[in-house]
């Protein structure tokens, strides 16, 4: 067998589809259950797939769950591209607090529970890739731009803060004063 | 009966002495067990208390939680006064990463299983409390003094979100930074 062969992934074959089937599976067992009764045999039963191959492309429940987050939220919360950094963060944030409210507890749950660091998050790797592109595109444009952390803690922090503290994502005026926030440290300080 | 008297709790009485035992117990539960598995039973059984009292004056797991982390939080990070915002500001943070270290974990799978929202929970209102003092005190000195959601939101947000996705705490030099942020934004912004 050609090794080069047999690891190539054409999108929308039988990697793509068993991906597919797996992801809506957590998904509907995520919405029955609590995270912690979520298990890959009840996961590999329900996507009807061979336990054996879940454990091999994911892991651990955690992988799964991460890898199910990284693609739900790059798909209800896509990086916006309006022209000004304001409009990108504020459009950017907005959305990021309406997928907060159904996936964040379990995203939260599931970095509680078994932490995925950062460093190895499928999701957050993919997320950080993609706003340090629209900074990149900001600074690009000659704006006075944050570093990636400053963006992260001025408002994705808050926002997590806010669904784990009062069971509810901020709404677009509180998103939009993280932005104002932000945006005024980067002006004083650069 | 009176009522009054009834209702009245010395310190060090036996109300207090039972409130002792069953925050032991539950923090020698959580250190052996993940938190979903310290019930109100076993927490009973190892304090040596009734479980009609427990339920009676906690209500839930979450509940006792919370109590617990209002106790510790103030006894592991006190809110210091050094006499200028930045210093009060930067100890603060440096001592709530650490606390955040052992007992974060907990906090936040708590508030994640169960919700004790932000306007009911014990220990968050206890620490906004002191937090606000802390900033009256800077603006009776005269300082610029950021309000209590930008103080939570700017330093107290970003340590639970470095501990939760790095699964370490922040150190000092990041909390200072934080701190620093924060005032640069504050000067800019009053």
């Amino acid at each position: 067998m050609d090794r080069g062969a047999a690891k190539k992934k054409r999108p929308g074959g039988r990697s793509a589809q068993v991906r597919a089937r797996v992801q809506a599976a957590v998904i509907e067992l995520l919405s029955d259950r609590q995270l912690e009764e979520v298990t890959i045999p009840r996961v590999a039963e329900r996507a009807g797939v061979h336990q054996a191959t879940i454990y091999r492309r994911w892991g651990s429940v955690a992988g799964l769950v991460d890898d199910v987050v990284a693609e739900r939220v790059g798909e209800l919360a896509p990086i916006p591209d309006t022209g000004t950094l304001r409009g990108d963060l504020e459009l950017a944030a907005i959305r990021f607090a309406e997928v907060i409210a159904p996936l964040g507890g379990i995203m939260i749950r599931a970095a509680a529970l078994s932490t995925p660091h950062a460093d190895t998050s499928v999701s957050f790797q993919k997320r950080a890739g993609q706003l340090q592109a629209m900074l990149d595109r900001a600074t690009a444009r000659g704006e006075k731009t944050p570093t990636l952390t400053e963006l992260l803690e001025g408002i994705t922090a808050p926002l997590y803060f806010h669904q784990l503290f009062f069971g509810r994502p901020a709404d677009s005026d509180h998103a939009k004063a993280l932005v104002d926030r932000l945006l005024i440290y980067v002006e004083a300080a650069r």
